[in-house]
């Protein structure tokens, strides 16, 4: 295997690990993964986001109280928090001595940013997978965001879009079967549901086998089941009035 | 170099492509791309993107006057539109016979779709660039959303996020510095630009000459002053009136 073919290889060897050895990455990885991050595209090349790497016990204990009780939070080498950040950008407008705050405050670049942290994000995850690391993405940084700022001193036009738990795995766990090509590929123009519900329906079938064999999975074990389950509560409505205390008004 | 080390190498080699050769690039290789694409992570498994590639001539000469006349979006082989979608989760709700839409209208789950779109586009970068193809991300897809909406025919509740044109390179542009890593990785807590500043101004200096050498870089060429320039005018503040009608009221 060449290392091109090797690259779509490792892409597809992707899943996420929950459960990592008692083993500090070393610095120089962690420069590599940053490194890697960087050289994602960014919109404009504003490259408006940043990354708080925690490694402190008890920012990571914290941490794993703020994003759900999930453990691996503080049990991984480094939790990479990856925060959408207009403040650079701020500075820059006060640098060059002209106020863009009115532009700042828009929902395209609260976009912008969120787009910019996601891209990098993604590029950190290949290069510690390929470094022989796990992740986890965390969702949950935005169950309590507010603290979270507060813990990591984020300052105003700067959030935390999600976390990602770096270490070395403790387990291997299966890979999760992904929706079919054809129900989120289209050529040329966009396909309903009206056309694409039976390779949902396949789907289903496909991880109702799936779940029912993962350890600690509770039904429903099907896919439309389990996300409707997840989301037909109300989840994180605070994000608009938080978001606006922190500098992101969305106008 | 083996593959692993191999996957940090094609990471560092990115650079965006705006010149392509008039050579389409041949289904496999779509395929491999897109199934890259599914492989990232999504937030708690809802694959809440879309993914509709055009190569329609009559539609690509649309969307090269929809995205800010950019001729690579008309000679790319494949202009990828990456959608957040949250219309198949609206879908699964309705098989389930569960209304989920009051959730589905949340600034949360756009907020979601967003992310899941981002990092499924950045494998497919990355997958494409590991088959000799070069890429570019199109923001200007934004420009004109509605009309983009209309042209691909994307239901309520599915939004362009942003275009990917992918095809074979037909110029090999010198790689654009990134911002020090002092500025935008931090340990444990935040650093304001009260302190970070510095390293701005190191950068426009890196840059200066990056852009000084760049053919057709007008000034200016530092990077604090092209930033600012570029967004102190006021831009796409249609973004949040479009998504309210196009099924994102972000409540």
């Amino acid at each position: 295997m060449n290392w091109q073919s090797g690259v779509i290889a490792h892409l597809n060897n992707h899943r996420s690990i929950r459960k990592f050895q008692d083993k500090k990455v070393d610095e120089e990885s962690i420069r590599q993964i940053i490194r890697s991050a960087q050289m994602a595209s960014s919109s404009n090349h504003a490259q408006a986001y940043s990354i708080v790497g925690v490694t402190d016990p008890d920012k990571k204990a914290e941490l794993v109280k703020l994003t759900g009780d999930q453990p691996f939070v503080g049990t991984c080498s480094h939790f990479l928090v990856f925060c959408a950040d207009l403040h650079r950008l701020e500075a820059a407008g006060r640098i060059e001595g002209v106020d863009i705050g009115d532009n700042l405050d828009t929902l395209e670049l609260f976009l912008v940013a969120t787009v910019d942290a996601s891209l990098a994000a993604q590029n950190a995850a290949i290069a510690a997978e390929s470094l022989g690391l796990g992740i986890v993405y965390i969702g949950g940084i935005r169950n309590h965001p507010a603290e979270v700022c507060r813990l990591l001193k984020l300052p105003s036009r700067v959030y935390p879009v999600f976390g990602l738990c770096i270490g070395y795995p403790n387990h291997n766990p299966t890979q999760k079967p992904r929706l079919p090509m054809e129900a989120i590929y289209f050529e040329n123009e966009y396909q309903t549901t009206a056309v694409t519900e039976p390779y949902l329906h396949a789907y289903n079938a496909t991880t109702e086998v799936y779940y029912r064999e993962r350890t600690k999975a509770v039904a429903p074990y099907h896919w439309t089941g389990r996300i409707v389950n997840y989301f037909k509560g109300e989840k994180r409505d605070h994000m608009k009035s938080f978001l606006k205390m922190q500098g992101f008004p969305l106008e």
